[in-house]
């Protein structure tokens, strides 16, 4: 893991630009002392610096938590391959004709898993060898909505040194059932109530597959992007512990 | 509304007994400032000083919250009419015999709605008038689940001076409905994935039916009464606000 920038903003936080075997991330780390690291993973078509992704890093430092994100394959500032030029382009063409794009969505989640999970966890391992979040061994979390969900859960299934993670904004696929069948720690699980890209069923569903004995689903209305301030703010009171 | 007994714990928090009109409540208030007014209804078979009772007023009053809570009608020191005779055995005996005991449970819960929502009605005003509970105008709170519900979500849709509730643990009736479809107040909806007496379409349902454009399903697993800690701890901050 090379360092490739390092700002420090007025509240204290310390936001570092890196790069790991090409993957470009940023690794955020509050002013105190810290008391976990989440990976954070975005959403379809977003980046690691992307709005959103900010204002969760800036909701998990400011409650003493480090936060790592990547671009994910064919995100950011990575280059994208055909697959990724095929998959956005006819998943944008369904949505605008008013088609389901769920089925696509799925293929395209699934080899972003594929991609994804095994660079999360070299990044983790790096970060651990590294020291570079001190004292955070006991308390690794996952933040990842739609897209982040469908790389963070079959992560969660393979990397036991995640505790906690919030997932949501997914539906039932195989591969997710059967990866959250397997996933026993606690689990928050995110859902719109009017979500235009998941239906309803197909979130239940994935949340009923969870075998942690601690899993809540906390459901709200609106569409795929409107998770509620409230909601992301008690998400990272669940990641903090 | 005549005050019977008044005992403060070590805490602070104060117990004031009482008789409003024949219907026999508590009020607790906290040692220091009162942040709000809670409208605390207990669950079938249950009573104003059940152990789930006590330990929620106790939740709310470290909150700086106040409870009022009184026996339902047919429950704890009041009287029993034929028609509580009458339910509670037939309730029990369908459930002791494996049977679906939702419609006779919904039956019973719409009668106990038509004799306590009046009652909670009189004492809030009394609470108002008497200024007893001083400084909670702006700030009063529902919560109740499964009888207590069916209770709630009728007296929601009839009282506006309740601004915020916490309700669960109820399927969907015609009458809870089309009480639901009129309550626009920030409502929390408590949904336990394996519970035995209300089928899960029918508490998410009834969630659906709420009109309130803040409102959050959180649902855990386990049966009726197997509630976590975790979330009736979160129910009091979303309560106090």
């Amino acid at each position: 893991m090379r360092y490739t920038s390092e700002t420090t903003s007025p509240d204290g936080t310390t936001e570092r630009g890196f790069d790991h075997d090409g993957v470009p991330g940023v690794l955020w780390t509050p002013a105190g002392d810290i008391t976990g690291l989440v990976l954070g993973a975005h959403g379809g078509g977003q980046h690691k610096r992307a709005p959103r992704t900010l204002a969760h890093a800036h909701r998990c430092t400011a409650a003493g938590l480090a936060v790592v994100t990547l671009d994910s394959p064919g995100h950011g500032d990575r280059p994208r391959t055909p697959d990724d030029d095929h998959f956005t382009r006819e998943i944008r063409a369904r949505i605008t004709a008013g088609q389901d794009p769920g089925p696509l969505l799925a293929e395209y989640n699934a080899l972003q898993a594929s991609r994804a999970v095994p660079e999360w966890r070299s990044v983790l391992d790096a970060l651990t060898t590294l020291d570079a979040v001190p004292g955070v061994g006991g308390n690794v979390g996952f933040w990842g909505m739609s897209m982040g969900s469908a790389i963070g859960i079959p992560l969660l299934a393979a990397e036991p040194r995640i505790r906690t993670a919030v997932v949501g904004l997914v539906g039932a696929t195989d591969d997710l059932v059967r990866a959250a069948a397997t996933i026993t720690v606690p689990v928050r699980f995110l859902l719109q109530w009017d979500d235009q890209l998941i239906p309803r069923h197909a979130g239940l569903a994935l949340f009923d597959a969870f075998a942690s004995h601690r899993k809540s689903l906390h459901a709200n209305p609106g569409g795929h992007g409107d998770v509620p301030e409230h909601e992301l703010d008690s998400a990272v009171r669940f990641l903090a512990g």
